[in-house]
């Protein structure tokens, strides 16, 4: 039992991304969460948005140049807390701690390293989150948004990030690193705004999203909007739908990860086909349910169900580019691209990036392709990362 | 446009499984479904189900010897339909109807075929199911089951077909043959009672539900459960949850393809990312999942939400033999073994047929392992199953 203990939270612990032990505690930089504010964002869809705010942070510093920026867009679940701490007690860093830091892959020494909140963040409710989306007043109505907040796509994101970039003094980025939707972010600037991005590092991503990953995606939206209590997304005065939402977590964790994961996860809670209580009573489930049921409900406190209904549909949308035709658009680019996929990915296959970086190839773009491993699956590219340090220094140091 | 309407027709027509023309119309045999009751049956969790009733139906004939028996044993969404038609003007035949026939690989001039609906058959209004689950009435009560209906097993719907072979005489099966849940059966009749059984061919099966596999499920009980009209199951005399039932269907048909089929799919209905009516409204959905939604409607009209609840269940408890142990249990197996997993199945990975053939393999059995091809993922297990006509053929004519 003290075993099984021991290996259950070491299991938590990774997953909760890093662990850090006190030896690296002490070389972790403190960072601040910063505002920036837009007075009428327009979105991508033709629709304004009014004082539109979203939170930001950065590591290292801009140069008077003002051209060694390292943009980080992140993933679907994670916020602009890309690495470092906000306070010496925290019990984890940012998730990329691994390869942002001074002397580290991203060179904080040499890089001024940038993340923003996307619009419509998951983690709406985390004190260190500031975004804009279906949980906002609307400033005309006094009231929530709820589904009357505009449908916003990755480009929007990536609009945001300019505008604030601009904001900065900033005209051209070093590079734009992502992970995930992320990548998403970062391949549609490089073809969105081919002078600004001379590199461009897509981890675990794709190119435009297929009818295939467009109805895995759908999965997540689905118990949400089951939810008695989402009420078509007008529940800011009532019980939030957390039942849904709880479930949505426990969909994108399985997709995030593989069965070699989730076996070793079952042996370590004492998984068994035949336990007793799902045999008993149809009630009742299996000690893995009930494990991934768990996390998810401590996950779901701080996010909002209809935000992530607005991030499932910008990453249905997605098309890098954003216009009629992926693979033409592509012709625009004009930054080296490094594409890390993972290997055995069950939510972005590696051949959404294959296909990517195909087509870059085709317009004689010079594109590099590699696959990630470990028994991680998607989260290959968060947890993971560390494997990819040396690839991705390389690739910033290159001219 | 009509380009369009007849690549949608045909991919509709591959998922109904076969496409019969004329001529093939004539060759296929007519069937008749048959009932089978048993007063008191005693399940492997200890309670018992008193009148229940399943429906079978066969094709060939029953020797003298009664030692020609083939056993289908059926998967998930299937009933006891395995071939030929209720009535010449059936739109299709049952579901391997490729392969059971006369002079095809289960050969009904030499065979007695024969299969029987599961206890919780999915299909619970389909007027050629007769099946005894949680929409059956109690005859304690005289009112629905629902959750008050005992869990089954995997192995209950193995004893039913043994309780139902025994009244025919039947003391041995010539072989026992099933694809995704009718695997799990095959391997566990295999296990339980070796001695029954000389030959066992496992189609896109497993030997047990591993953590990754159970999390899998469970996902296909969630949407129903969140449905507020499934009211814990007791929906019997109220509108019943047919939007969760929906939501399970498509997740399942999801998880039995792969994005291969699914892009040709998206290219058939003129699927695109960045269409106008999910970028417009957060409301509206993109074709793709109107698609599976649309077919899922359809399908979910002859189906019973708690019976897949109870189905779901059966599976995630599935560990051939039924003991602590699933390597040790099959080193009782005494059958020549077929495993035909398929490639590029992501509901029942092939490593799951693997691991049960490498530990037959290991107890020294006889034992034969091929992988199926082709673009439908785990439907390569049934709308593929033709490919394996030659190996099932020579497998059952071996001594």
């Amino acid at each position: 039992m003290f075993l099984t203990q021991v290996f259950k939270k070491g299991l938590l612990a990774t997953l909760s991304l890093i662990m850090c032990t006190q030896a690296c505690a002490a070389s972790v930089q403190l960072v601040e969460k910063k505002r920036f504010e837009i007075e009428n964002f327009k979105t991508f869809g033709g629709k304004t948005i009014k004082q539109v705010q979203v939170g930001w942070e950065s590591y290292g510093t801009l140069n008077q140049a003002k051209d060694n920026v390292v943009l980080i867009t992140h993933y679907f679940s994670a916020t602009s807390h890309a690495a470092g701490k906000y306070h010496p007690d925290d019990a984890t860093p940012g998730y990329w701690n691994a390869i942002i830091g001074p002397g580290k892959a991203i060179d904080t020494d040499k890089y001024f390293v940038l993340s923003v909140d996307t619009l419509a963040n998951l983690n709406a409710y985390d004190p260190n989150v500031i975004t804009t989306g279906p949980a906002s007043i609307n400033p005309d109505t006094g009231k929530h948004y709820g589904l009357t907040f505009p449908v916003v796509t990755i480009r929007d994101f990536v609009n945001v990030q300019k505008t604030l970039l601009e904001s900065l003094g900033v005209t051209k980025l070093h590079a734009v690193v992502g992970g995930s939707m992320g990548s998403m972010q970062a391949l549609d600037w490089a073809t969105a705004y081919p002078e600004w991005v001379p590199r461009m590092i897509s981890v675990i991503g794709s190119g435009q999203s297929d009818a295939w990953t467009t109805a895995l995606l759908e999965k997540w939206a689905v118990p949400i909007q089951l939810d008695a209590n989402w009420k078509s997304g007008d529940y800011y005065n009532s019980t939030p739908p957390s039942q849904g939402l709880t479930a949505a977590l426990m969909f994108i964790t399985q997709d995030a990860l593989t069965p070699t994961f989730f076996n070793k996860t079952g042996e370590g809670i004492g998984y068994f086909a035949l336990e007793d209580a799902p045999l008993n009573d149809i009630r009742q489930q299996h000690s893995i349910v009930k494990w991934l049921k768990e996390r998810a409900q401590s996950r779901a406190k701080l996010m909002d169900a209809n935000h992530l209904l607005y991030l499932v549909r910008a990453s249905q949308l997605y098309m890098a580019g954003h216009s009629g035709d992926m693979k033409q658009a592509l012709s625009s680019v004009k930054a080296k691209s490094l594409f890390l996929p993972s290997f055995n990915d069950l939510l972005l296959m590696p051949y959404l990036a294959k296909d990517a970086a195909n087509s870059l190839e085709q317009h004689h773009k010079n594109t590099t392709y590699r696959e990630l491993t470990g028994d991680l699956g998607h989260l290959n590219g968060v947890v993971g990362i560390e494997q990819a340090a040396s690839d991705i220094s390389a690739f910033l140091a290159d001219k």
